[in-house]
């Protein structure tokens, strides 16, 4: 059926890759399917890739991956809630009618129009919080020992224990970001005992683009892969676009909302007020924002630590609190009033993503002085935030080079007594504009192999402009390619799976699991079929490597063919009786080598 | 002058981003320039990138960096034998007829045609080689305690001391490729304790590319980067191809002979002999060839020991070898004959690249007993070489787990006595078909970082099809930043250094400087002008991810403007003398922060 990978064709087209006719046969094989717990009532999505019998005409069951593009959903009307009833069940939370709407909510230039350029035209659920007195967060349900069905959803989708994910939320080492006003989110967790997630950075700006844009980013990003998304827009209706977004997605959403808060106040940093950022808080709680980064490690004092830095302070959320603090010559309002934001988000269950304001934006910068003590603020919030029962990530770096990046994420987990941390990258050298997804997957595989639980994207235009829909989706890949290799360097259970079945499929010559099994088939196939485009060469027992009779891999073959034995010892006490066969039946076959095509060699073309 | 960057603009019209209108700007900055030793008569290429003086007027000195492309040349007529002269001044060479050529040297169509299909126009040399009882490598020369031309040309270019190369060189621990018939050659070093080397591999195939392609291809990979090039060809013309790669290559040239041979009997690998070997590795010493890869560690005992991989043998070389023990029943006449080879390099001064033939092809098979008791052997070979004072590299794999790949180097190191490895990546993952030069970059830094002296790059194609021109210089980039990346991780002298112009030059928004100091300054402007085309954007203190009036970057400026010390220190001691002053100054200027774009978000888009 696959559903969620055709749906966006019109969106592929915009791909290179994709305007290639193969676009949809690469992707024939997925299908959407899914994982049940039927005495819970849950069912979690999975994309099922259906594989080709081996040579011999032996079978292969199909492959079930992880799956975060969800259902999929109409843009106008948007996703079910289907997690509403799940909230309600537990009766802690009432609606209410919410905070009153206002223009300037989408910007300045809504309020000289009057309205926001493109409303929400689905439901617009009303608002719901804890009653009072309750906290309706995941960390204090596992705290009180209840396991929740965001939790067996969870389990379910990683394939583990219930009663880990409840652990681990209980300690604060993971979260389960999910707003009680954005039910249609499907449950997916955040901790480093669990897979290596990553996050995609959408949201429109004064320039670019259209709502309609965001949503199909939205989508975009999640098709190939991303676990969460962060709307980072700063535009016009920003409150508008948002609603699109949350309605439409199957995964949490991020925000940073002093971006808005700061639109408010007609950009203007010093006139910034707590009042402002917290009514802006409680526009964002209602609409569903799952978590939301909070600059509040930017204190006064460490300021000057930035001075005689190669690139001084590069956050830009970092930048507008110093701004604000020099202004005012004042301590960080969201530091003084940091218990505040915890009651409400107490009542949401929203989760903090603790900013990294002071982050080095070069790897001369790393690790400093100025790093590290916002770290050690980072670590004071994250307690507090956890005395609300408000689960809690801290967010990282950066520019490190790739010897320093470890310090990081260990300092990180031993001061924040194991919260989830969440980084970009971190790139590992400065050098290469243009190729940043590259220079920060490699710093990205390192620091999630030593516990990194949520790795944010970077795409090939950091640093030098605005990504495009072919960024955005190299972004996602190349990360998918960081979190998966961090996976299985880690010993992920299961985790190395998909690559012994693709290894498999490759050394069988089922071109097609090949494709099917790999990140992005569809450039697989598009690569594959600029050398051999033929609908033949799909099926047939070589590649554009090798000639048709001979190849590496059929050698190989030969020789299993040969010692049969799967045990390595009777294959050895079978060498000497079974060589001289072999050596004959060669020679009898002829024994061709046909040479394999250098262009696409091994290592050292060897 | 900017010769080599601007030589190919046929070329680059080839490429994506160099169809930009930029592509020449972009480049300006870039001049061939020399660093010089008078005393030895001495000049290192050098490409010079101009700067732009820093805000205030205060300027920049032109930033020097590393230079493989040479000095330039034209195909037909190729490059100086400009290394001719020292060769000849150590007295201890001999021309001499060499080789009879034969038409088959040029393949089974040239034998049909009756002639080569594009003779080498140039001047073709007469070979010259060792006078007998002489041995003419850098390693014997580094023994005797000698200081050659090659070793003072190389520690110009690394800027060490030459005694360090020499004893490195005397030790095994690194090489200088420098066949005595390829005095084009710049002299380069190979070694753990110099910068991190990377190889691309080139080559026609029977259904690909002309000869004059395969040129193209060499400078194009040189200008970006590659320290040395491979010519893997096994199509048509295999010898003159070579003659014209050699004849114009600036770097040091190596091939993996087995290919040539089998080509020699017609692609029947039992018909392969060692006189047949023998003869193709002369000729190819007297064309100049500088390294060839011999896969003499693939034992008839090990062939077994593969049989329950997921993958089997993936080395072509490998297979072929394999191919032959089975269908002889006989140990490898590599193997048997090693001794011999070692006489022959000695008298051109040709280094092995000892090819691991039963190198692991999917992240399971990952440092099994195939390649494990192959390492062993080609510990064993590398000694004997050694014997014979000839240069040597070890080959690496391939596919491997991230928190396996350390293992490989070290194990490798500890076995062959520092001889320097050269690996392939190793990928790290196997599940991203399309996407294999990240995924193996990710591991390229890895082993770099823990002592591999030489990368050879990986593609996009790996796996699936033939690279075209804009996959080589994918590889070659990504392969860079794998280089540099580790040469950082390893503290290796004057490394940061570029970065940290080029970080100075971003926080400065010295935007030209940014694209000529990074790694690929077209790609870099391009992806700048696709957002902020506009001419005056290039020297504006802002950028698109940014308004006019602020930026993080700028706020930074501001901080140290009012700290001014270089010394955090006095500069905490100045903040409370300095912050209220600040505070009334940035109110004074009206304080407003214009939001930075999100679509090209920091860590975490914060």
């Amino acid at each position: 059926m696959n559903t969620q990978l055709t749906q966006h064709s019109p969106v592929q087209n915009e791909s290179v890759h994709n305007e290639s006719a193969a676009t949809t046969q690469s992707l024939k094989s997925h299908s959407l399917a899914f994982t049940t717990d039927p005495d819970h009532g849950i069912r979690v999505p999975v994309t099922e890739i259906a594989l080709e019998p081996s040579p011999g005409g032996v079978g292969n069951p199909p492959f079930r991956v992880y799956r975060t593009a969800g259902p999929g959903s109409d843009p106008v009307r948007g996703l079910d809630p289907y997690r509403a009833p799940w909230i309600e069940a537990r009766a802690d939370t009432e609606t209410y009618a919410g905070r009153e709407r206002e223009l300037l909510d989408d910007g300045r230039s809504a309020v000289r129009r009057g309205a926001a350029s493109a409303e929400w035209r689905g439901d617009r659920p009303v608002p719901r919080r804890a009653v009072d007195g309750r906290t309706v967060t995941q960390m204090r349900y596992a705290r009180d020992g209840v396991i929740t069905r965001e939790m067996r959803f969870v389990a379910l989708r990683e394939n583990c224990d219930v009663e880990l994910v409840r652990s681990e939320v209980a300690a604060g080492r993971a979260i389960i970001p999910s707003n009680v006003n954005h039910p249609e989110s499907e449950p997916m967790i955040i901790g480093k005992a669990f897979l290596v997630k990553i996050n995609a950075n959408i949201g429109n700006s004064a320039v670019t683009s259209s709502i309609a844009e965001e949503v199909d980013k939205l989508q975009w990003a999640t098709q190939w892969g991303a676990d969460t998304v962060m709307d980072l827009s700063t535009g016009d209706d920003i409150h508008t676009t948002r609603e699109w977004i949350i309605r439409n997605s199957p995964v949490p959403i991020g925000t940073v909302p002093i971006y808005q808060a700061l639109e408010k106040v007609n950009g203007e940093a010093n006139a910034l007020t707590w009042e402002v950022f917290r009514d802006t808080v409680i526009e964002q709680c209602e609409q569903g924002v799952d978590y939301m980064t909070i600059h509040a490690g930017v204190l006064l004092r460490y300021v000057p630590l930035t001075v005689d830095r190669v690139t001084g302070i590069v956050s830009r959320g970092g930048a507008i609190m110093a701004g604000w603090c020099l202004a005012h010559h004042q301590e960080n309002f969201l530091y003084t009033h940091f218990d505040e934001l915890c009651e409400i988000f107490a009542r949401y269950d929203v989760a903090f993503s603790l900013g990294d304001g002071l982050r080095p934006g070069a790897t001369a910068d790393a690790n400093d002085a100025a790093q590290f003590a916002e770290l050690d603020t980072l670590a004071e919030l994250t307690q507090r935030a956890w005395g609300f029962d408000v689960q809690v990530m801290v967010e990282g770096p950066g520019h490190v080079p790739f010897h320093l990046v470890r310090e990081n994420v260990e300092r990180q987990q031993e001061l924040c007594k194991g919260a989830p941390f969440y980084t970009l990258g971190p790139l590992v050298t400065d050098i290469a504009p243009g190729y940043d997804h590259i220079t920060s997957a490699i710093g990205a595989t390192e620091i999630a192999r030593y516990g990194t639980a949520m790795l944010c994207y970077v795409t090939p235009k950091e640093h030098l402009g605005l990504p495009n829909k072919d960024d955005v989706k190299t972004g996602v890949i190349t990360y998918k390619i960081a979190a998966h290799a961090a996976d299985l360097a880690k010993g992920h259970p299961g985790a190395h799976e998909r690559d012994d079945a693709l290894s498999k499929a490759r050394f069988e010559f089922r071109w097609r699991d090949q494709f099917g099994l790999s990140l992005d088939p569809v450039t697989a196939e598009a690569f594959h079929d600029e050398t051999l485009p033929a609908e033949p060469a799909k099926t047939a027992h070589f590649c554009s490597m090798c000639g048709p009779k001979f190849c590496s891999m059929r050698i190989s073959q030969d020789i299993r063919d040969e010692y049969g034995s799967a045990d390595p010892e009777s294959a050895l006490a079978a060498r000497a009786a079974g060589m001289r066969a072999k050596s004959t039946e060669f020679l009898a076959s002829g024994g061709k080598v046909y040479l394999p095509d250098p262009a696409a060699a091994g290592p050292a073309g060897s």
